[in-house]
């Protein structure tokens, strides 16, 4: 259905809005549109929907069902909640069960035996409280819990239905929307919801013959996020854009025991108030019970997807808010049948995370800015003081560095088309951005772009499944997505291994590189993992006959007496935390030598909030920068391998150039380096050898001169405009 | 023996020196000494001896026996070393095992036999090889592993004798001394060796006839420190002032598993190469270990202390180098027979060490500078450049804090006397000293200066037996000692608790403030001390019943999923070490009312090397100070009792003034503060009840002004010179 792209027009989705018709059909035109799009709070007038255009119609289908939902309680989504500590000062202590939490989002399930589902605990001794010990008052949503011993702290681990669906509730707080109604979602988990949701979408179908694409935002679950009761000072006790605690009933845990033999509790989900933060190393209980989720999502969703098809529409499903269970990146992902993917997209490596997914056709990205008055920080946008062409070139040219290594389909944006009319010079931006990527896009579609002649694999809890990215968007100062950040611009071929995959399968063979980062006990450093003596061996021998390793932060850490990190040896160092004060260090001199991998510093490096107490073993460990007395760059030679150590990472100029360099040097590839490779670290080139094209981004807001050696070495100078981009035949 | 004290002669110590008489006994004089010593180095002539002066000789009865010690090389002090860790790469795995260790301190005991006494580790599994794996080559000293699993890294926990006594290895390599002997030291474990010693010492006893006190350096066993091969980048491999590392022998252990009914093995000394640094929580084994030791020293060494005193001499004992075993702290030490026990001290805390001890009549502090051309850190002292008197000066400010509060009776000093020749300032100002240290013990000896009304307790886990001291001297940075430091100046009764005194007897009855202080997993903080949770119970309805507690740094950090501190409900905070990243942090507001604790804060606040991360629970935490998001200063009500968290301290005049105000606060005794106390940061006072003297100290080198509150609440004004005391009747 969709038009033919050519290079002025198609791949790009234009949101339109009603009462602004001609603006609507002008930018279509202006910006090379092949789609128009709803958004949320804009309408499309028949005018817009008979204009020719593909028509792309959002739905959510859990907070479809609105009536039905406020009549169906016990059939909202519901989760695990933990009271906030309190600590007994007599032996009988009354816990209020939803103090602290926001009311108008929970209210305690009162209709699932608490005494089966809940769990009470003594936090001081780390035990449950005997079932006996503890009563529920549903009228007064308070737990009683008698035998107490004073001085101790209490928590009860409940179930709560929310009534009010979190991206409903957010928009219409943040947007003040007064009396508007409150969605609620309703919980696919049982058969009854499932039928109302078909027979919704079937209607729904059939009142949307203009429709070419069902935008699902997205199938059934949320990402977690729990409100607190006063939103000035807490408002998010808990949000994690892929825990699946807000998946959880009494009867997905019952389905859940039935199939895979052992029961989970309360504490599984709850973990002490931590949850499962996708940012802590996961255990083996929850990745089962993510496992039991994503099949019961697929399961549901195919039948969402199926009778979609049946209607001759497509179905895209859109990669945030409700993609819980969704997982683009597992391999049965394909199982739902979808026809595309959209990612929502600031920085790069979401770039990456969208082009990585297989099992769909179409992977398309909402660009930003949004269209709307404020920003995601309240920061103006389409309103006085704002500038939004100078922001749309700044989230530009953070995307378009994932969009040059990696093919994307098709591009788009979101938001009230009427506030673009005050801002001609974004409309023409626009246009000049949309033909930018219909170029890249054709160089693509000619075959990949020069990558290094190795692959480098990034080893975590997650290995795949949480390819290219942390959790939700860019986090900063967190080392393990700073250095993706980096990485998705690279011209690099990046795998992303578990330590399942490891013990199964070993390093793969075209692997040279394998990196771990992340503080310890994170799921990026890879936590209790480490305790399994396998993985190390594994990796030592590998390094042994020639791997490269490099660690940032606290790689393979898992604390035994006397050793922080289990690949010390590698590294030939390790971190004291305090507990080496009486343990002589290793005086190291800084070496002076010039190194291959810091050859392009410009300034002293900043790896950002980086860890300290770092101390090397002995004068194998070549110490390449070092400050407050605690190694922050080293090189080590192992075996026929090479390591390297980096005490953080920021994404920023000059330590993406010198994480592309540690990494080929690592490899023992410094030879390879220059070629295809853009000298000035402000500028990041790519050679499509089809086409032989070069292509030069400008990753930076002046105008920049750089040197690109072709594959015979001859040095190709280019010259590109600020925020630009240079394509020159090579 | 010794003469009576006035105020300007008596309880002092000079060092004399042959060769310099007339000097010596003109200083004895100018000093108004009473005894005269010899030192490392020096010697006194027959006109010296027989002037009069109460003589102490020193003497370390270990390395006395010198032709001994080298024909029965199986009778020297030996200690668990661990071999530098090494991967394998095939199945045999060759260790050198002293490798990377001073070879002329150690060699490899192979008089025991290794498989009975040794352990080989597989530190990647965390296992023990089987003794049928590994074998001993005496001759190379090596040891050859077979069945090694390449990737996995080994280490070899062995005995090695020590051919060189450190203290004297030190001494010899500091000074060049050439080709001068070097001294070993034997084991009094040995009953033969204990003959030797005791015949010795009887043959010695005869032969200083003039001596008067023996000082004994010390008793047997030295702290543990262990040198590296390549003393310039790495001399200590391994150095800690009170670990009991340097005493192990299989006789030893042998006796130990009679006494004790079980068995300890090389790795509860070795343990992963931290061994037992007394800045990491204890295991129970360990410290039933240094009883058994305690016990061995108290027994030999009253021997020799009889036999000291049958010679009519008096036994004093140096509280530094081979004092392991001897515990002055400890409720045992009175059964030494000591008659007194000297403390080189650099600091107020080293003074409160030496008062603390009890079992001895005499308690005496050398001073700082030592007579020597350069101090200890290599800078100029009695040479071109120095200037010793404003050393003296701010060596005395630091420690008069300490004397000001507690009593000591007499004061020395040690080194070369010839080298003040050319220093008559020196000699001036040494003599004032002398006077104003007279005066404060005549003021003590009526009676103990004003105290607040009440006591705090140190909770750790060493409890009173490391009471005013970490280990050794003053560790810059380490932020218990630099409390303990700040609290040894301070007009407060302090007691020191282990967690076994607060299980067993509770917070006793007169303490009002309860204090943790360090970091995780320190022996200060108490590391697993706080997994038994009856003490956080316990702490916790003393301070509901309005206790108070502060907490430092990571007070009682033990980690268990979502919380840090076991104590975070008394200080309405915990630390997020990186877990929380999903969890929100409430949004405080750092209180901008004027509050008691900081009333005298004159700069921004400083805590040192203090720790971050820490987030609030709300409102009910009040912050004071804030530094990076992260609070540095809090308080919080719970129950009855107050708490304080502080992210560190460092010992500076304006966080001592802190740490002041905040126990006067968490013990709600706000209204008390003022009474004998010194308005002037810079400046402290001490009220002598029973004299009526108000005794005001300056701390700094400038004059300073300040006004003390007498009791009744009359205001009285001081004036002090630069490093200067006054003294007022009140």
């Amino acid at each position: 259905m969709a038009k033919p792209t050519s290079l002025t027009t198609g791949s790009f989705t234009l949101p339109g809005e009603a009462g602004y018709e001609k603006l609507t059909l002008d930018l279509a035109k202006k910006w090379g549109a092949d789609t128009i799009r709803d958004s949320d709070g804009t309408q499309l007038s028949p005018e817009i929907l008979q204009a020719g255009y593909d028509i792309y119609s959002t739905v959510c289908l859990v907070r479809s069902v609105q009536p039905w939902a406020r009549e169906n309680l016990a059939k909202l989504q519901q989760n695990f909640l933990m009271s906030f500590p309190l600590v007994a000062d007599k032996p009988t202590l009354v816990v209020e069960l939803l103090k602290g939490y926001f009311n108008e989002q929970f209210v305690v399930n009162a209709e699932d035996d608490p005494k089966k589902w809940w769990q009470v605990f003594d936090r001081t001794t780390g035990k449950e409280v005997p079932k006996t010990q503890w009563s529920f008052e549903a009228k007064k949503g308070t737990v009683k819990i008698t035998g107490a011993v004073a001085g101790h702290n209490y928590t009860v681990n409940f179930l709560a239905f929310r009534i009010w669906e979190e991206i409903s509730m957010y928009n219409h707080i943040t947007n003040n929307w007064g009396d508007r109604e409150h969605l609620a979602a309703v919980d696919p988990m049982h058969p009854e919801t499932q039928k109302v949701i078909l027979a919704f979408l079937d209607q729904w179908l059939k009142e949307h013959p203009d429709t070419t694409v069902v935008r699902f935002t997205s199938m059934f679950y949320n990402f977690s996020w729990f409100w607190g009761s006063d939103q000035k000072t807490l408002r998010d006790v808990y949000s994690d854009w892929a825990d699946y605690e807000m998946t959880v009933s009494p009867r997905a845990l019952t389905l859940f025991a039935k199939k895979f033999g052992y029961k989970l509790t309360s504490e599984d989900f709850v973990n002490g108030g931590l949850y499962n933060s996708t940012h802590n190393a996961p255990s083996r209980r929850y990745r089962d019970y993510m496992e039991f989720i994503h099949d019961f999502v697929i399961e549901f969703g195919r039948k969402c997807i199926d009778l979609t098809h049946k209607y001759q529409k497509k179905a895209y499903v859109f990669y945030d808010d409700h993609w819980v269970g969704v997982e683009p990146n597992s391999s049965r992902f394909k199982e739902f049948g979808f026809d595309g993917l959209i990612k929502c997209v600031f920085n790069a490596f979401e770039v990456r995370l969208c082009s990585h997914s297989q099992g769909v056709d179409v992977h398309e990205l909402r660009l930003h800015p949004y269209l709307f008055p404020t920003g995601l920080k309240g920061e103006p946008t389409f309103k006085a003081g704002g500038n939004p062409t100078l922001d749309a070139k700044n989230f530009w040219i953070d995307a378009r560095r994932g969009i040059l290594r990696a093919p994307i389909d098709r591009i788009g944006l979101g938001g009230y088309l009427s506030l673009v009319q005050s801002f001609p010079d974004f409309q023409d931006y626009i246009a000049g951005l949309t033909n930018e990527f219909r170029l890249l896009k054709s160089f693509h579609a000619d075959g990949a772009p020069y990558v290094a002649p190795f692959k480098i694999a990034i080893l975590s809890s997650w290995g795949n499944l949480r390819a290219w990215v942390s959790s939700g968007h860019f986090i900063p100062g967190l080392d393990y997505i700073e250095l993706v950040e980096s990485l998705a611009g690279l011209p690099l071929d990046v795998v992303f291994l578990s330590f399942d995959d490891l013990r199964q399968k070993g390093v793969p063979k075209d692997v040279k590189v394998l990196v771990n980062a992340g503080r310890a006990g994170s799921a990026w450093s890879g936590g209790h993992e480490w305790e399994d003596p396998e993985v190390s061996a594994l990796i030592t021998r590998w390094v042994q006959k020639g791997g490269g390793f490099i660690g940032i932060a606290e790689p393979s850490a898992s604390a035994t007496p006397g050793q922080l990190f289990r690949l010390s040896h590698l590294l030939g160092l390790d971190r004291d935390r305090g507990e080496r004060l009486a343990n002589g260090k290793y005086k190291f001199t800084v070496s002076t030598e010039p190194h291959f991998i810091t050859a392009d510093l410009e300034a002293p490096l900043d790896l950002g909030k980086d860890v300290d107490g770092v101390y090397v073993f002995g004068p194998e460990t070549q110490v390449l920068v070092a400050k407050d007395n605690s190694p922050r760059l080293t090189t080590h030679a192992f075996g026929k391998g090479r390591s390297v150590y980096l005490s953080g990472h920021k994404f920023a100029y000059q330590n993406t150039r010198l994480i592309h360099r540690a990494l080929h040097w690592a490899a023992h590839q410094e030879a390879g380096f220059a070629t295809w490779n853009s000298s000035n670290i402000r500028t990041e080139s790519a050679f499509f050898a089809k086409q032989k094209k070069l292509v030069v981004i400008n990753n930076s807001g002046e105008p920049q001169k750089t040197v690109v050696q072709d594959a015979r070495g001859k040095a190709i100078k280019v010259s590109v405009k600020a925020h630009d981009i240079a394509i020159l035949d090579a």
